[in-house]
């Protein structure tokens, strides 16, 4: 009897499953709602998992039947209490015979560095730099969360942008275009009106990290504060991406993925990261994966029951992923 | 018949109250749970200042009445709209003939300077930079809230202490002492599970700012990254002022007052902002109000209806309210 490997991204915006037989030959792609577990709880991730595998098993004609081995990359299940809560929560679903849980981030990771030493820089929402060594050591530094830490986010740049405008109004920084455009992209009267659109909680996390795009396109006008800006964020991903990489040791060429949605939104923003990596770390080779993360909880699927990542398994997955385009991802340096 | 003033003072741990006669002498103080707007809504608002008033009345042995006028400083009322609000909801309570409702900010920068042209430098456990010139024009800066910016306050130094240990743990940064004292403050185990506290919502913005005690300790211990953090919170504080100053054109000696619990809790956090500040701004003269925020709400409550605010009416309400330990701040420099 053949055996099915799932691989699930789950996300603040969808849930993408990917399912695959034991040589690594995609056959289907599903999608559900959300299943960051912040977001929906763990009776909703269990939901959103559910959907999305059942999803991907009709979408590649399988029979309804259990899907043998499922790697599950869950937003918010960083911490090994999360990841049992969420295994167990699944495993009760019988969804699939062997369930693994880990954070979304290390399938991003997976996707960029196809199993290989390497490093991913994730910049969306949130962001978060993962490195793993060749002993498979993985360590992390960076988006510790918006209220801490999410340096070369897009909440942290909406919300310096925030604050460069506000410095600008009540006199302690240098004038800047960007007040103007974030009053009128919330279709307020003035700054002052955007404060209290965030004081009634109208106004948060996600909006103001909805302000990213507007910080580039103020860059591209050559605000001066948002150019400072748009540095600070490649910057502080840099420094982020030299501290994981001297923490785990990587040495020669280090493959650097980045992803998220500022990565993918930002010709300019992959170019000015690169440039600032490579002042610190001139080893680093800063790439955009292949594929999307879901790919990578693929393969962890694989190595989780002790497969080994061979070139031929990982190119089975790369050539048959092509067929579906929610699975490329354009490689462009 | 004799006119009856009341000043209310509205905050996120309590609500005082000071009720005076129509010359300035300060007959009770009461007191309610929290006033502040995004704490408890309009209605909690509404049912805190009535008790407030009704346990200073009770305190002055005053027959119950109606108060004729009632200024309310409510911490989050700073916009039109929510002031607006808060006066509709507490005229239908009939509580007072007339009511007026500003920011608790304004109450502070009243009491700080009694009226005068000045400064009030506030942090708490958010942060807010407020002056008023000879011509009563007020102007503010920073505390636009710790989701954008709150320099300079208890949150802000908490935030910090958390970034910058966490810089530390995933070397981004140098070492501090920081992270073992927070972990330990928590009950946790390590910074990864204090990160869990705070995914999980029981680490929040109040919590994170209860930390700034801990920074200063820190501070003293001669930690590198606490007297980094400490420091850089007084030069915002100080830069805030600065703007504040020119923006509404003060000359001459500018006094400078502070409060809220950073600057109450800690000498060397006030000594810092004054070096910080006179270096800057050598006309500021940096001091502690002699009087409680609440009662520059009662004198605003007098300047409300037209009345001057005459050295002979201050120094009545100065005198009459050293007799309750309540409304009374030591000065010191």
């Amino acid at each position: 009897m053949k055996k099915y490997f799932c691989g699930v991204d789950g996300g603040a915006t969808k849930t993408l499953c990917v399912v695959a037989d034991e040589n690594g030959y995609v056959l289907g792609v599903g999608e559900a709602g959300p299943s960051s577990m912040s977001l929906v709880g763990l009776k909703g991730v269990e939901k959103a998992v559910k959907n999305a595998v059942n999803s991907s098993i009709r979408s590649a004609g399988l029979p309804s039947r259990d899907v043998d081995v499922l790697f599950l990359a869950i937003a918010g299940a960083g911490s090994e209490c999360r990841r049992e809560a969420v295994r167990r929560s699944v495993e009760e679903a019988n969804i699939a015979d062997v369930v693994f849980v880990d954070s979304d981030a290390i399938a991003a990771l997976t996707a960029a560095t196809l199993g290989k030493p390497g490093i991913v820089a994730i910049s969306g929402t949130g962001s978060i730099v993962l490195g793993v060594n060749g002993r498979g050591e993985v360590h992390r530094a960076c988006g510790w969360g918006y209220l801490v830490d999410d340096e070369g986010s897009a909440f942290y740049i909406g919300r310096e942008a925030l604050r460069r405008s506000l410095m600008a109004l009540d006199g302690r920084g240098p004038p800047t275009v960007l007040g103007e455009l974030i009053s009128r992209h919330f279709g307020a009267e003035s700054l002052s009106q955007v404060i209290d659109l965030i004081s009634l909680g109208e106004v948060g996390v996600v909006e103001i990290a909805g302000l990213a795009p507007l910080v580039l396109e103020a860059y591209k006008l050559g605000d001066g504060v948002a150019v400072d800006i748009v540095h600070q964020a490649c910057r502080e991903l840099a420094l982020a991406t030299l501290a994981v990489a001297r923490r785990i040791g990587l040495e020669g060429e280090v493959l650097v993925g980045v992803c998220g949605g500022v990565f993918e939104g930002s010709e300019i923003f992959v170019k000015l990261f690169s440039l600032k990596l490579r002042e610190l770390m001139p080893s680093a080779k800063v790439v955009k994966p292949l594929v999307k993360p879901v790919i990578g909880a693929l393969l962890l699927a694989y190595r989780s029951v002790g497969r080994e990542l061979s070139e031929e398994l990982v190119n089975r997955v790369l050539d048959s992923a092509a067929n579906y385009s929610k699975l490329v991802v354009a490689r462009e340096v």
